[in-house]
């Protein structure tokens, strides 16, 4: 009898004994679950203490390194996760968008955090805001990690991917996690969660893990924490409503399983290729995970003329799907997660099927491979199909099963209606080559809309398909699919970090947020800053150069060797007509290169690269005999963790003899660390 | 008798009879007030169907453009706003930042939703990203507007003030409004929504008004509606778990009154200017509006060697405040809005004396000036020392009248974990003149604020102080403060609006979101796209030029005449020891202006000035020899609503003659409309 454990305070606890966990396949005793003995306000304070001090030691960069080491160390060991995936009654093809799919959004967060985010421990998010006439109040909001733990509950049909993609933006934000999986598929978590402090990558308290009944978790609860819950629509709205979460005001984030709709496009008819991509992906939906995905196609709406065709093609697809023991490979779709639950999926249908009918499959009745139907949850995949579309329950009844609906439309408008009828889905797909009906379609649901999937011929072999929540998108949708959002690259992060808006003088705001801004102090020294490797150069770090004057002659030659001849640059008489310049300007391209001339080091240094130029703006025009003056100062700077070097981001301002500007940039270099 | 009325459903309601609303300065009857007889489902429907459908007929920027035409027409009556602001009990001072302030609102929303929301209907959010190796697949973000109503439920301090914050970014979002303001002072509101319904700017249905109690309006709520509210925590509680908001996952959003916090540095020492900036600035919050601020300072953190100093001169400073009917332009803090509202200051000042001591003013007896104190809701202002900080009545018991409680605090840490026993503010302070101090507090209040003001000499005269949220920046806070977020710019907009992940070809994603991205077709005509006005320009219209070979006389010659003689481009031997180029490479100044060259046409024409750059990125080196193309391709276009001309941002890509990009950008352009 294998007992799940917990992980908590910093060691495992083994309970005395617990409820059964059943193989999907076979029916036999995989483990027994308990978390009695848990003392759950002792984890949370744990995390916060032990997990969330640790985290914040490091900057992104160093926590998003980390979380590389672990996806790579899981990649390792996921044979492992494999074989416990399919007594879950998960095919290989099932485990790998579980497992591999978990390990993807760790590569995901650790690539985004490096390159998205500072090097830093706070994050300055958004520009700076000038508060007042003379500058010298100005404002700008940072991000913090939160000093709570991130407490995530999750659902049983992803026990891979569902902690990792809620662990990811945490840990990368700095906020240690618990995670308290469904039971049922828990055996899989267990081992996942030992893998992950078996890599030695996370610091203590980060990661904790409570197997079994959350029992009073959520009383111990602060404003500093979160939770994170998916799975269905009736446990969020107790979870959002427990008085701890209540009172304070705790972020409470749900996804929950919708109504999702999937659209054939009216020019798809019959015999076009996006019609048999519609088919192959509803089927698809249908039978992966045996349908058991939060984001699976309950509803499809297809022209009323093709609904025919639709379900004869459907189920031709379906007759070919072998149900049966996952270990072999020759199946297609496994088991669902537990007899209780395929009890569940068939008196969903049969309440669909009063205002429909079963147009495939066979509830009481399915063939199987390698498995006793009985013993194990198998379950016959079934399309319904329900001519009068108006009808409530294919809109509100969710079969969480290899179960879909079809459903006939008539014109954009009504397709649209219908889809709103699902009163809010994590994600929605039409299959159309039609970009006009893509778009108006799309504009038109995206309301009730977290994602949305337009699958052509063009993308059809590299989508990654209707189910798959992708970490550089937001997953979550409106309404009864709970109205949150986690991932979303780093908008995902930023959930896990409290916005605090800073007013400031430009000097203290410059220190609180570790990034020079316009106004604050400038640090001028007898070296030039270009020759500071990032061992010795400070943000505020500047030289001034110039002036330099702009003549007649030296525009008309720029113009001569660019080939840049346009009349502003060239044409007294249409310049002067020009009611922005009113006469010859020099060009812009002319005024950064002079400004580059001015505050350039030429000998070799530390200064490796110029990489790029951002938000260059020409703020007046600069007219032959005007002089210019550039200074550039160091605004922010971001050592690499893996690289002997950095960037270095200098504001460049250039003004003319007047101290008017006449450019301002930021130039972005690579820096040597030593 | 005046009976409030209110605006539903397409009609002003004027109710049977109400509530009697009495000045707070006179006693007298004011108005009365009901929203008997108001049908608040059919007014929520209303909303939907017809205010949601005009608004969302306009472009950002024509709602944009309504807001500030709006703004002015309440400048040009602000005046009847004062008068009534004054029955209120607030002085001319006092209606300045209600009324001023909620203008001011209109007017930053107007400029931010020109200045950083495209022209169109849709907001296309974030970058593309790349969910595909060949690029056939791709993703973006986009939002828009909710097909719901913003409802909003204000308190009683801020009549005019806090419905316009709350209006402006659901306005500029497209979403129709709903105020349903505290009973106190609701006359002042239903004035203000009769200005602006006045004003012929708002389409119908677009802002509405009930009068008296919200009744059974919660009940009709659906997934597509928003709640804001601001009040009590305690209310806030019973309407974030309302069965409506529940089931429907309705975005709520709240900002609760706190037990904000100021902290003296230790620096700012008695004959300091921080000193005096500290005293003065505490004052302020206690006396503006009598203290009835959800961000006035509650508790005010002295280092413990300087309690009696500060003790001191707060006193003699509140001994200047005369207190009366503040239509006398000699009196400084006017009434509370109500005897009820009184006696419930009293009672939380006598809660928290148990734990410390009134130092200045008398709970029961104020001098008042051309008023009548018993008649009228006045107190004096009530300044509490608590020698123990450690004592819970001063971190929770909020006195939401003219009231503050000084406490001593020992060292940075000490002062961080005293601010953080407020369990969540909307705002704190800190004065001081020390970064290093400011940075270190900042930092560890931060996730306990919604804002932070650190206030010192340098921006002392410009600074809107500590209890003045601003447009630009976020107004909410965690936890006690009610876990909501407002205003913060745009930021404030996206609240209102729906965020939805397009996966799509990037031909349909061009479709959907009305800009170009990489991957989707490009139109090339006969004409160069130069020559194209806006009312001929379509996004997509794009021109290749080139090749043109970079010599090595051209890189030396562009060295000597702009002076950028880097090693890079002037020394063989040192260019070949730069790990990222290995030899002499050309400017990337040199690479943008000849891909200029090529793609300018140069008559004049619709193209008016190029104004800038973005997201310039040098890809590879380009070596001497080396052929450059340039493809410029028109991205996104913004036509202005007040002008001849508009923006256009194009994508260029400069590539090489094996087709590597040697540079990729945005060039910003002023283009005309015909």
């Amino acid at each position: 009898m294998a007992l799940l454990r917990s992980y908590v305070s910093g060691r495992w606890h083994t309970p005395d004994d617990g409820a059964p966990l059943l193989d999907a396949v076979t029916g036999e005793e995989v483990a027994r679950i308990s978390s009695a003995g848990v003392d759950m306000g002792a984890a949370l304070e744990h995390g916060r203490r032990v997990g969330g001090s640790a985290l914040r030691e490091l900057t992104f960069h160093q926590r998003a390194a980390l979380l590389k080491v672990l996806a790579t160390h899981l990649t390792e060991h996921k044979a492992e996760l494999y074989a416990l995936s399919a007594r879950t009654g998960a095919t290989q093809r099932d485990s790998v968008f579980d497992v591999d799919g978990g390990i993807g959004v760790l590569f995901t967060y650790s690539g985004k955090g490096r390159r998205e985010l500072p090097n830093a421990k706070v994050l300055a998010e958004g520009p700076v805001e000038r508060l007042s006439r003379e500058g010298t109040f100005v404002g700008r909001h940072i991000a913090v990690p939160l000093r709570g733990v991130a407490v995530q509950i999750n659902a049983f049909n992803f026990p891979v991917w569902g902690p990792l993609e809620k662990f990811a933006p945490a840990f990368l934000a700095g906020v240690p996690t618990l995670i308290k999986p469904a039971s049922q598929t828990a055996y899989v978590t267990a081992r996942l969660v030992e893998l992950m402090l078996d890599s030695g990558t996370l610091p203590e308290g980060s990661l904790q893990l409570v197997s079994g009944s959350a029992g009073d978790l959520l009383d111990h609860l602060t404003p500093q924490d979160l939770v994170g819950f998916t799975g269905s629509a009736a446990t969020a709205r107790t979870l959002r409503t427990h008085p701890a979460v209540v009172a304070n005001s705790v972020r409470f984030t749900a996804e929950a399983d919708s109504l999702n709709c999937s659209i054939l496009g009216p020019d798809a008819t019959v015999g076009t290729p996006e019609f048999d991509l519609f088919v192959k992906q509803l089927v698809a939906e249908m039978t992966v995970k045996a349908g058991q995905k939060c984001t699976a196609i309950r509803r499809a709406f297809v022209p009323s003329g093709q609904l025919d065709a639709v379900a004869d093609a459907v189920s031709a697809r379906l007759a070919k799907i072998t149900v049966g023991n996952p270990a072999n490979p020759d199946v297609r779709m496994g088991a669902l997660a537990s007899l209780d639950q395929r009890e569940e999926v068939r008196r969903s249908v049969r309440s669909i099927a009063e205002v429909g009918r079963v147009v495939y499959g066979d509830l009481d009745h399915v063939d199987t491979l390698d498995a006793d139907p009985e013993r194990g949850a198998f379950l016959s995949p079934v399309l319904l199909r329900a001519d009068d579309p108006d009808r409530a329950q294919p809109h509100e009844v969710e079969a969480f099963g290899p179960v879909s609906t079809l459903l006939p439309y008539d014109g954009v408008d009504h397709a649209i209606e219908l889809a709103a009828r699902g009163l809010g889905s994590l994600v929605g797909s039409v299959v159309t080559g039609d970009a006009d009906f893509a778009t108006e379609l799309a504009l038109g649901v995206a309301p009730w809309h977290g994602r949305l999937l337009v699958l052509d011929t063009e993308n059809a072999k590299e989508s990654t398909g209707h189910g798959s929540p992708l970490p550089a998108l937001v997953h979550g949708g409106p309404g009864r699919a709970g109205g949150g959002e986690e991932m979303g690259g780093i908008r995902g992060v930023l959930h896990h970090l409290q916005r605090t808006a800073i007013q400031a003088s430009p000097r203290v705001l410059a220190a609180i947020t570790g990034e020079w801004v316009p106004g604050a102090p400038r640090r001028v020294e007898e070296v030039h800053p270009f020759r500071k490797s990032l061992a010795d150069l400070r943000v505020g770090d500047s030289v001034t150069a110039g002036p330099r004057t702009v003549t007649q002659a030296d525009i008309d030659h720029f113009s001569e060797f660019t080939g840049d001849t346009f009349y502003a640059h060239t044409n007294p008489e249409a310049a002067a007509a020009n009611e922005f310049f009113g006469g010859i300007v020099a060009h812009g391209y002319l005024v950064v290169s002079f400004a580059a001339g001015l505050f350039v080091s030429p000998e070799p240094g530390p200064v490796l690269a110029n990489y790029g130029l951002e938000n260059l703006r020409f703020t007046t025009p600069v007219f032959p005999g005007d002089e210019l003056t550039v200074t550039l100062t160091a605004k922010q700077i971001t050592p690499r963790e893996n690289a002997e070097y950095g960037e270095v981001r200098w504001d460049a301002d250039v003004t003319k003899q007047d101290g008017t500007s006449a450019a301002r940039y930021d130039v972005l270099t690579l820096v040597s660390k030593v």
